[in-house]
């Protein structure tokens, strides 16, 4: 084995430990109460199912960077990984994109029925700011300031904008400027709660933020040209999830083709890049490593 | 007219303006982006439709009598009506009560789409907890117990626990103590935020605060078993929503009859009213006459 590919094994091993340790704490928040068991057990469905848990990763890895607090990243992730799982169920729902699969596994409505899902997804925004509050090690402000963000995530400057930007997306009558907007908002908004999150919770400078910010609208629209790629390029079983929901919608695929997305896919991956440096983080960092490996084309792109 | 005539109608003239300012916060707080307006149409239609705003009132006369911030107990009551709003529109879904008319309208899935109306319901939800992260007038740790209380409200030890319980809530073989366990969740817990929220904008002492603990039991308790006599005795021309939506369900009125719930009824007042009075809510209080409005039961019951 050379020196590279054990640096890179040896990374990846480090991102196996954090992402056994995310899905642990998530277990711990998703533990409820016994009043609702069949709530408990469509939270847990779709919270548990098997996911990247880019979000808490990059949310950790960041606090790692800068010297803020482990405990406090990792629950401030994992309050993204409940929004992000409350979007998926509400996105598969027979009303929104009517999906049956999802990270390997039967949709909540399907497993259960459709009130469960709704309440299921309801529950788990709810949960992500009862955790935010909760977190000791924060300043109250600096708890604050991160249901603020979250807020703004998810409301009109965020996923449920993009959300309903997305079902009217029926037309082909659009351009490049208009799908990365529609980008932002349903996938870029969390991210933008995620990495400004860790901002806050490491204390960076004005600038570092501003360049954090950067990199989250570069990474954020390089994740969802990525999902949208995989539904291009990957079968039902190998993504884990309905696909071809997006035929007819305007994505990136869609207007450039397969070869000027992957273009544009590696122009995003680099300005992201670009903005990690500006913010101060090593270039030995597992941060970069991590982001190497979550936007690893299966099929070698 | 009698002079009591008169104080009564005084104190309904100020019930009408706080209900009419209450009104005007709850529109610039309904205003949203740009990005989707089909969202901000299905949330003005569902939230500013007419309503007692019994919670923002509770909240806003709470704190008043105990010379609390208005405007926190504005924004905090406002956001506990956003909530309410919420679960309206989510139990009227086809896949829950199946309703078609609610406060005198057609309800959001009927008039927008389901989609629409399951993200509005969302919205609302997340604009609660951005609302209370911005009222100025409150110390950063107070928002963080505001916060806590709505979590518990809307999680699984409130709303959404109450509506899977009510959900399945299809047979007789209950007793007097499971519908008074579901209503004080599907209902009371709400009322636990709004009035638990109050206190701490009015920093009440461990006994008040207790005090209005068991007000707001006793006074949730009151409010949902109206509700149920009200869809016995109204028509829904008259209720302004569906009804008997609730045959069949295990009500306090299905378990003791419409004489024996109006009994509980005048007991469950009693008690919120010794609560309040051992809170040191003064005799002559707008608390008290708002609250003998607001259960003024059509048809003079």
């Amino acid at each position: 084995m050379t020196a590279l590919a054990n640096s890179k094994t040896y990374a990846n091993a480090q991102l196996d430990a954090l992402r056994a340790a995310i899905n642990a704490r998530l277990t711990e928040l998703a533990a409820g109460s016994d009043y609702a068991p069949r709530l408990n057990a469509a939270v847990a469905h779709s919270l548990l199912a098997p996911g990247k848990r880019f979000r808490p990763i990059l949310c950790v890895l960041i606090a790692q960077e800068f010297g803020g607090s482990y405990d406090a990243a990792l629950d401030a992730g994992c309050a993204a990984e409940m929004v992000h799982t409350a979007s998926l169920i509400l996105d598969d729902l027979p009303c929104m994109d009517d999906a049956d699969l999802r990270r390997g596994l039967p949709t909540a409505h399907v497993k259960f029925d459709e009130s469960t899902a709704i309440l299921g997804a309801v529950a788990l925004l709810n949960r992500a700011y009862g955790i935010i509050a909760k977190i000791e090690e924060l300043h109250p402000q600096i708890k604050i300031d991160l249901t603020e963000l979250l807020s703004r995530a998810v409301g009109s400057y965020g996923l449920i904008a993009g959300q309903i930007a997305d079902l009217d997306n029926d037309n082909m009558q659009t351009d490049t400027a208009h799908v990365e907007q529609v980008n932002a908002l349903k996938t870029g908004a969390l991210f933008d709660y995620t990495i400004l999150a860790a901002s806050k919770i490491c204390d960076l400078k004005h600038q570092q933020t501003e360049s954090a910010a950067e990199f989250s609208r570069q990474i954020g629209l390089a994740f969802q040209l990525l999902d949208d790629l995989k539904d291009r390029v990957l079968s039902e079983a190998q993504a884990g999830k309905t696909i071809d929901r997006d035929i007819g919608k305007a994505t990136l695929v869609a207007l450039r083709g397969e070869d000027g997305a992957k273009t544009t896919l590696t122009q995003y991956m680099a300005a992201a890049d670009r903005a990690l440096l500006a913010m101060g983080v090593d270039e030995t960092s597992p941060l970069r490593s991590a982001i190497a490996y979550q936007f690893k084309m299966p099929g070698g792109a």
